[in-house]
């Protein structure tokens, strides 16, 4: 099949790639900018480090100091490199109040398995990590200790034109929505750009390789594992395995999520057998005017239920932590209640709020519940059952034999959907499994709406109507091809 | 447990079975007019054979032969034996052409497994059953040639003691409403509730026993397997096993369903620790008035769908085998549209017809279905699915990835149960899976009901309305009892 396309589209494929690069390499005056921005910041924290009488090398570390920034991303990763010697993990803090002076204010910080600050500063997200300075990768107590070693390693296999090639990939996978190894996407980080572009040596030949990728496939860049079994063995259960080459025993693509994979494996056997720019620079679809979406709505039959709440301040990492595990804790709520749900997702805004969507093919379940009881062997059970539900008000019909089961149909306990939700939620959900700072909001502010009740939000906030635009085509954005 | 019920109760359950045992032994008018109304029908049938030239032995068999019958029961088997030297299969036909003259015209016939004839004389069922004599049992060529050998085999056990015993537990069985092998009960025959008092000794033991029974209990009399799990290999997934003493190669429970048995044990356990009168002669509940019935179906909230059609005359094994395997095939039809069904349940009348009840959560499910696509894995499907689904104006989200696999939310094809039901029905469902006689009864005559759309026929029809109040309670009447 790869034979066949190359004959076909080499031509119509390099010409994308060349006006992709065009866009896609930063241009002399984003990296002068960029380089000066970064060394300015670099130079100010070590004199406030000086300053504070705390020694530290400071570096600039991810793409930045590799040259494989995509034009555009603003993302500054600046490393405050401590010896382990000198310092206990509690300077990590210390560190980190020196960040701020340097910050502006404009920061979020978080505790999280290793602290850092993030901080808002002249349109650039600037990202302070403190980590233990050690000589080698294997001895890093923490994933941030073993950044440099990234960063030295993938620094020795670049040229040019490989450069070029790591941009193609990550504006390919940003185009397609899956980069990025933050929580909120789950996707390929640029590190995992830059090693399979390194490994299979060009972005079409990535894209060959994943078009035949499984769930479950395991790339060992130096050949640290005999076989891919072996290395299965240490990474179980992880959609994608790429052996981090500065140490064996961790996988690169440990935030990769299956539909991320699943996603780019699609999209990578599209797009060679019907290449396109869109693929890279997809089209926005146009939100529905509000009369069509409620339309729309109605038509679908579902109930599309929407649980609101106020802004949480926290990096997005914590935040989408939170918000994921609360949505799967209300779910789970839902299903344990035979609420079925056909789909979920998730949208947050720092100034509106976040909104949780649940789209339930029916609000409202009839009054009667089948419940099955023991079987009709465990005596002890069926007399507990019988002497329970014989005597009942909620028993509507039984008890009863059936095949070798007692069973009753009785009373259900949430008829409506919004009813549960509300009653559950009251107290926050904490019981429920909702996540702390959700929990918090929720105490706050709590608003439930279902369907064509969504109208005002949806009519002011341009945001949400596009969100919620999205979620009813429910479809990724490089699908609004023609494909296939 | 078993000991100290003996000591609680034994004086009560005494009493009651020597009250029961009054009501369930035929007095002596019963059995003179029994015995005279069989013989003189079986000399009019030798009679009638001679005449047409037919070389026969005729010969009562069943619990009028053996004397263990129950009280009113007013069936009469009335067995042919035929030389399979002399005759083929070819003669049973011919033989029942002769019965059929000292029938007196009310009949109904069969030519299932072994043809026979239902008659219906001086409010007697008359079974003429043709069959081969055979010289030992495991020569039989169908399961009639064996009935002689159970006859003398319970026969050569038998004292008036023990008859006394059958007739209590055939009477305790029929007030549980798991007496009888009959399609339509799938419960426990005669011959059965023979073997097992003959096996235990007494009615008491074998409820004593009974009580500590499982799914999968294996009785073998005769003691011809050396262990229950070496006959459980030869009688696999049959609820109960009880090995024919004449014919190691038979289980005498094959009728026996899960259900009948569960209901055995359970009232077993319960009338040994609350002993009563009413399990052998339970109460019929009073049907609920037509507005509290139409109260209670309103107040479970779910779908009530009555498919009714015109009587079917067919022998009851016949009829009853016909409905089962159309509920299953109708309810088989609703589950593939993802119809629910939380209990169905089945009326037959000679005179008004049929109604096949189907008790769904809910008539109506949403517009948009999920609908779930090939694993990424397999290409060509993946191919076949985008093709289908981009283009697809049934499509209302999607498609897109979840997890591994593509999916999309398209338009249901049957949003209204009643709507399947009809268009399904409408050629008499023989594609579905619907038995013939009741295929043919629906291209006649189909009527859906729903709820209170049952009013009318509730009303003017006692029958059906002691059959729903039956359903709604949905409650054995041994459960009627406070028990435990």
């Amino acid at each position: 099949m790869s034979e066949e396309i190359n004959l076909k589209f080499e031509a119509k494929i390099r010409e994308i790639c060349e006006k992709v690069l065009q866009k896609a390499a930063p241009d002399h005056v984003e990296r002068e900018k960029t380089m000066v921005f970064s060394v300015r910041l670099v130079d100010a924290l070590k004199n406030e480090l000086l300053r504070d009488g705390l020694e530290a090398d400071v570096q600039i570390e991810g793409s930045i100091a590799k040259d494989t920034w995509l034009a555009g991303e603003k993302d500054i990763d600046i490393f405050i490199l401590l010896s382990p010697k000198k310092y206990g993990r509690d300077i990590f803090l210390k560190v980190l109040e020196t960040a701020k002076r340097v910050s502006g204010g404009n920061y979020l910080e978080s505790y999280a398995e290793h602290p850092y600050l993030e901080a808002y500063i002249d349109g650039f997200t600037v990202n302070f990590v403190p980590c233990f300075k050690v000589s080698n990768a294997k001895d890093a107590k923490s994933s941030v200790d073993r950044t440099p070693f990234h960063t030295s390693y993938v620094k020795s296999k670049l040229n040019d034109e490989i450069k070029g090639e790591i941009r193609l990939l990550k504006a390919f996978m940003h185009g397609i929505g899956v980069y990025g190894a933050e929580i909120k996407v789950g996707g390929f980080s640029g590190y995992l750009c830059e090693l399979l572009t390194i490994y299979y040596s060009s972005f079409i030949n990535v894209l060959k390789a994943a078009s035949k990728w499984r769930v479950g496939e395991v790339i060992d860049i130096e050949g640290y594992y005999e076989s891919p079994e072996e290395a299965r063995k240490i990474f179980r259960d992880e959609p994608l395995v790429v052996v981090d080459p500065v140490d064996r025993g961790r996988n690169v693509a440990s935030a990769v999520r299956t539909d991320r994979l699943s996603e780019f494996i699609m999209a990578s056997r599209l797009f060679l057998k019907n290449p396109d720019i869109k693929f890279f620079y997809p089209e926005e679809p146009e939100a529905y005017p509000v009369e069509e979406v409620l339309q729309i709505i109605r038509s679908r039959g579902s109930a599309l239920i929407f649980i609101k709440t106020r802004p949480i301040k926290a990096v997005p990492d914590v935040l989408w932590g939170q918000l994921f595990r609360s949505q799967r804790a209300i779910m789970k709520a839902l299903k344990q209640s035979s609420f079925e749900v056909i789909r979920s997702d998730i949208w947050s805004d720092e100034k509106i709020g976040n909104i949780f969507l649940f789209e339930l093919p029916t609000r409202f379940l009839p009054n009667i519940e089948k419940h099955i009881g023991p079987p009709i062997e465990k005596m002890i059970e069926c007399e507990r059952f019988l002497r329970k539900h014989l005597s009942s008000g909620e028993v509507l019909s039984g008890p009863r034999v059936e095949d070798n089961r007692l069973v009753v149909e009785r009373r259900r306990r949430y008829v409506d959907a919004v009813t549960l939700l509300k009653e559950r939620l009251k107290d926050g959900g904490r019981s429920l499994g909702v996540a702390s700072l959700v929990s918090e909001a929720f105490l706050d502010s709590l608003e439930i709406l279902v369907n064509d009740e969504i109208r005002d939000l949806y009519s002011i906030e341009k945001g949400f109507a596009s969100f919620l635009t999205r979620y009813l085509i429910g479809r990724p954005r490089w699908l609004y091809l023609k494909c296939a």
